[in-house]
């Protein structure tokens, strides 16, 4: 009976060059194979959609192994066990994974979650109280280290990270202004979250309100965009400013051999030495023992109402590559998820 | 007959476009006014030059105030009280002061330090046991963190700083490359200081010879040059490399509205998310509370033979700023110095 079940999955079909196409994801279907001893057969509930899978669609060097050409594309999911030769999980437990663009998978078990639906609702896995929740908490807590007082800025600001970094440096104390694309979005910064401002890097004189928006310079500018947003920061930042790293999405579409414009390294570099600021790039699983803190504290902001969040759910898995398209050109409003399953 | 004491001074007598040149600096005499109560005349024996100086002959914004157009030029020195109204010092002390550019300097005490001779030469008050000796330790200590095993490279290694950083280094266990300019240079360094490589980076394949002397990459860069040498060291940074950043003499000559080529920071800042690498600004004062622990610990492994160092003395005050000149450019071997009075 399995054997006639049918995957749905999306692969990449070609590599991008610059800015990524429909063209680049192709969309397959197979029958599921017989699960062996050890194994489980997931449905996929929900894909998660994230601004880091850009990277895993080229072939340069990083941190984690490109998608090969004709592989699934990666990502999270919150899936269904839906059969188990596993004694670890049953059928019919919620689990987090790391399925991909599929509607079915298998899995040996490792490094799946089983999720308490009873607990939050199972989509915060993939946002809120998952990957990029916990972005927004490691990046604060060991690099950004803001203190009561101190100005924090963080752009992409209505975005999965860019959201909970701001509730959570609010907690800590910070003055936080938060930068987005549009009204709405701003809007929502300021009403919802509690932002102390919110400015629209659409607006003609962006630099000029961001920095009327931070009468005592930026102490912490957590850096999710680059491009434009990072000029108009860089000024700002003062002496001793820390500056976490985990996402360029300004810069995922750029290919080295065309940048141009003046060198603005050795500008940069001057001022890392003359204010002594601090850049860090990184990874949230470095900082992975700290997950238990991370779901305790988070957990008990979201039931206290201090730590919101917003998704933004888009009905079914051929949609993906285009809401995907979107995301890179922040046209998503909230967290980023596909509803693969209903 | 104090007032008859005429004292040389150097001042700047206008700000460099560019490379500094002679014309920048000229030499005065004054005649020294009598003591007030609670000052001291301090006869400059030493002075030091240092990289740092080519920033406070511009009027940029930065951690210090620049010089201004007819001011005395700022530096280190080791002086002589020569008179003192001032209970704390008795005439025929020798203290470290900042009385800058001039051969005599008149002190209400703040900021002096008594040297005892007996311990340690004067001079190294204003090398290795003096701000750059302190700039190595404390970018070490704090920054660097050196592990046993790892790759620590330096540039400028044969200069007041380099040296420090690369002989701390190998005391704490990891494997340095030193970057200087010139055979006699490098030969210093693998035969008197045992650094375990030294480059040349006049070498027309340097940044060749610098990855064959790296087989594991870089997890440390010591920064204080920029340039050239920042270009050939950062394909080879290793994920979670940290680069402790406390000069960049190869940068301090340029103009921002002359820079060109194509704009390397995004490819910077898409490497600093990959790899989760870590840039740090800093000025050693920043660490000023370790400073005991630092005279401690350098004074025993100097007098173990395990941290040596080198001083190249110019004789005479009215040479400093040829000799200032030459340290733009590398010129000198070891921790400049100007002896003032014999």
């Amino acid at each position: 009976m399995a054997s006639q079940l049918v995957t749905t999955r999306i692969v990449l079909a070609s590599r991008p060059s610059g800015k990524p196409v429909a063209a680049n994801f192709r969309l397959e279907r197979e029958t599921v194979r017989d699960l062996a001893k050890g194994e489980v057969l997931l449905q996929t509930l929900y894909l998660s959609l994230d601004p880091y899978m850009r990277g895993r669609m080229d072939d340069a060097k990083s941190y984690a192994k490109p998608v090969e050409i004709g592989g699934v594309m990666e990502g999270g999911t919150v899936a269904r066990v839906a059969q188990s030769r596993n004694t670890a999980f049953k059928a019919g437990e919620i689990v987090l994974s790391h399925s991909g663009w599929q509607s079915y998978a298998i899995s040996d078990g490792s490094g799946l979650r089983t999720l308490d639906p009873g607990t939050a609702p199972i989509t915060t896995a993939l946002g809120i109280l998952g990957m990029p929740g916990f972005t927004a908490y490691a990046g604060l807590r060991n690099i950004g280290k803001p203190k009561a007082g101190e100005t924090l800025v963080v752009a992409a600001a209505s975005g999965a990270v860019g959201s909970a970094v701001g509730q959570m440096a609010k907690i800590f104390g910070a003055r936080v202004v938060g930068i987005a694309g549009g009204s709405r979005k701003c809007e929502y910064l300021r009403q919802e979250l509690g932002f102390d401002a919110a400015i629209d890097h659409h607006s003609s004189d962006f630099p000029a309100q961001l920095a009327a928006a931070c009468p005592n310079g930026i102490d912490i500018y957590f850096e999710n965009v680059g491009g434009h947003v990072w000029s108009a920061v860089f000024p700002l930042l003062n002496d001793f400013a820390r500056i976490p790293v985990c996402g360029l999405i300004a810069h995922y579409n750029e290919e080295s051999s065309v940048l141009s414009g003046s060198d603005q390294l050795p500008v940069v570099m001057r001022a890392i030495l003359r204010k002594s600021l601090s850049i860090r790039g990184f990874i949230q699983r470095e900082f992975a023992e700290q997950r238990p803190d991370f779901y305790q504290q988070a957990g008990a902001w979201i039931s206290e109402g201090r730590l919101k969040y917003k998704e933004d759910i888009v009905d079914g898995l051929e949609n993906a590559p285009e809401a995907y398209l979107g995301l890179l050109e922040g046209k998503n409003f909230g967290k980023l998820i596909v509803r693969v399953a209903p």
